[in-house]
């Protein structure tokens, strides 16, 4: 029905926006940016969805004084620092920050996005230094893009031209961080969403929240939530082209596919495994035991292995606490039957089959409950050595 | 008050106890036990508190039949398979099995009590088979309790002598086998503990719930329970002795140690850590956010790494869904202030001192929310490679 054309250069193809990278000396001996901006040439409207977590990061505090929705024309972004539990301190820090970016830029209410450790105060020289190498007519992308990473292993960086039937279109683009402490409601990451599209503003928070809910509140790398976590819509409206199923349509398709590249991305995982739970009493026992399998350990690290050990798979949904029954439950591999009442044993011409499915990069396990109409899908990736490696180090 | 002697050869100390292991060739290519049983000389009362997961293992289902407190004489053990998602035949291979047993043991209420992997039925006749060889008279505590190990490292087993103020006195001892799949509400694991005291059948069920409320649910490995879970006290009370607050204090004590010391074996773990939250709204807040603390997976790894990132357990801590504030909350290791509204950052000096403390094999975190006189102290353990390894290479 529409037309999706995916672009290279990620935002720069998206009219009236500008953004680049650079490197302000932030993370010690390392070239790459950890310095950047997006910003529209016009007022934009922004709509945001912020961590659960009750500890919020002071930019989200400093950005939810403009409410959820607020006309602006300016997101700046560092890597390396959280500003998180900073206090009135670390507003004050983002004030200050702020008011030193370029008068010429005309800004309207400028908000600030931060990624890295907790507990340390912004080195508001170093940032502002940097305003003096940002090009602010520039539509560098790819800089823009490396310069939120943290422990990413890839930029995250997508775009598309949407046209509708009439021939008329609009550009969406995202660039997105995230590889680590990433877990539904919601995943802890950054995104950065951009669109010409003339997106009405009534329409902005409820088409993100539904993205975002289809999205990065189903996926989890290891179960933790953090205090940074931000999805960012930015709408300039310069195409003057709009049509609300289209844009909810490239909007979810685009939060779903960073997402995916997010897990892909998860810290020493190699596999990408949808838990997909069907026939529960109601969504919200699926949701409970999909997250429930996404999250568990032992899930997880049978992944790594390559066992097709379905014990933990049960074991785990039979925890999470909803409604289950042995005699109604079937479990699969793709399309493989590995449970159900008449077929309890694993035999080995199965788990022979079994084995083929886990050594792909990619699979989904279905848990049908047999109880209901209820059903929900996650995703989740296996647990290596390298995770352990990976977060051991962090910090130091 | 008490005397608490601690007495070596666990259940063998107990008046009318006696216990046997021996290797029925459940585990291939392993000399150890498999099958062992505990029995009273006289029937006895049995309490039993089983894990909270919805696919009950079938010697659970069997046992039930019996209600949470009720007379028997005999218990039978077996590791390597679960007898879990086996349906109605998992529990007629347990009435079988039981069936064999020598009728000259005047068998009362006998059950069984399996741990292992799920999905698979008994291997009756290997298990019918030991029964040759397992010596109904032994008094052998140390080949029962390694005949119940699966992933452990080593064996768990305790007992006591409890003197009272009068000179009389009783004994309790117990084995419990557990490293891995621990999660509070309840910790995945088996334990046995056996009594002479006199016990009052009313006093069972309330003095074990409370004893497993402070020691079993409140350690995580990894935040997975089991379909497995059993504790269970046998009390034949041939001693005639009894004393409610001595027995409940010794009851707490045993419960208590062999919950530390399935920690201390937490598969791959190097340390044990109490995660003791106060100043909470309730004790229901404080719970939450310290059983968040001992599973969260990035503080289990910072653990492992020796890093006093403490921004990762405010996360966690503000992920809990509690009710919280960085302005009062403040973080302790041990005695040493980690984190304070006045104290955000944490200098080198004081980050020396966290490292010696992180350095340690056991150690606390306070996390003191400031809000109120809600407390809980959960302990859990590091997350290692090692962990890893034997999760993805458990089953085969």
């Amino acid at each position: 029905m529409y037309k999706f054309i995916s672009l290279k250069n990620g935002l720069a193809n998206v009219e009236g926006i500008y953004c680049d990278g650079v490197n302000a000396g932030l993370r010690p001996n390392i070239t790459q940016g950890d310095v950047a901006f997006i910003r529209s040439d016009t007022v934009a409207k922004i709509g945001a969805v912020y961590t659960t977590n009750r500890f919020q990061a002071a930019p989200i505090k400093h950005a939810l004084r403009y409410g959820k929705v607020f006309e602006s024309n300016f997101i700046l972004m560092n890597a390396k620092n959280a500003n998180a539990m900073t206090g009135q301190k670390g507003i004050e820090d983002i004030e200050e920050i702020l008011s030193k970016l370029p008068k010429e830029l005309n800004l309207v209410n400028p908000v600030m996005s931060s990624t890295g450790v907790i507990g340390y105060r912004l080195p508001k020289d170093k940032i502002i230094s940097a305003f003096d190498k940002l090009n602010w007519s520039a539509k560098n992308s790819d800089a823009t893009a490396h310069s939120i990473m943290t422990t990413d292993k890839f930029k995250k960086e997508i775009c598309f031209e949407v046209v509708l039937p009439d021939g008329n279109s609009f550009k969406i683009a995202a660039i997105a961080k995230g590889a680590g402490m990433i877990n539904p409601a919601m995943a802890t990451m950054l995104c950065f969403i951009v669109t010409d599209a003339e997106v009405p503003v009534e329409d902005i928070e409820p088409l993100l929240e539904d993205a975002v809910s289809l999205s990065f509140n189903r996926i989890s790398v290891d179960g933790d939530t953090s205090t940074n976590d931000t999805v960012m819509l930015m709408a300039n409206g310069k195409s003057g082209v709009y049509d609300k199923d289209a844009f909810s349509e490239a909007l979810n398709k685009i939060t779903f596919e960073l997402a995916m590249m997010i897990l892909k991305d998860g810290e020493g995982s190699n596999k990408v495994v949808a838990f997909e739970v069907t026939g529960a009493r109601s969504d919200e026992d699926a949701q409970r035991a999909a997250i429930a399998l996404s999250n568990s350990l032992l899930v997880k690290t049978a992944l790594f292995g390559e066992d097709p050990n379905w014990g933990r798979i049960a074991s785990t949904i039979g925890a999470s606490g909803i409604d289950c029954d042995e005699e109604t439950l079937s479990i699969y591999y793709d399309d493989l039957l590995i449970y159900d009442a008449k077929h309890r044993e694993l035999d080995s011409k199965r788990e022979e089959k079994a084995y083929k499915v886990m050594k792909q990069d990619s699979f989904k396990i279905v848990c049908d409950l047999g109880l209901g109409e209820g059903k929900f899908t996650a995703y989740g990736c296996d647990l290596s050595y390298e995770y352990v490696k990976i977060n051991a180090e962090y910090r130091t």
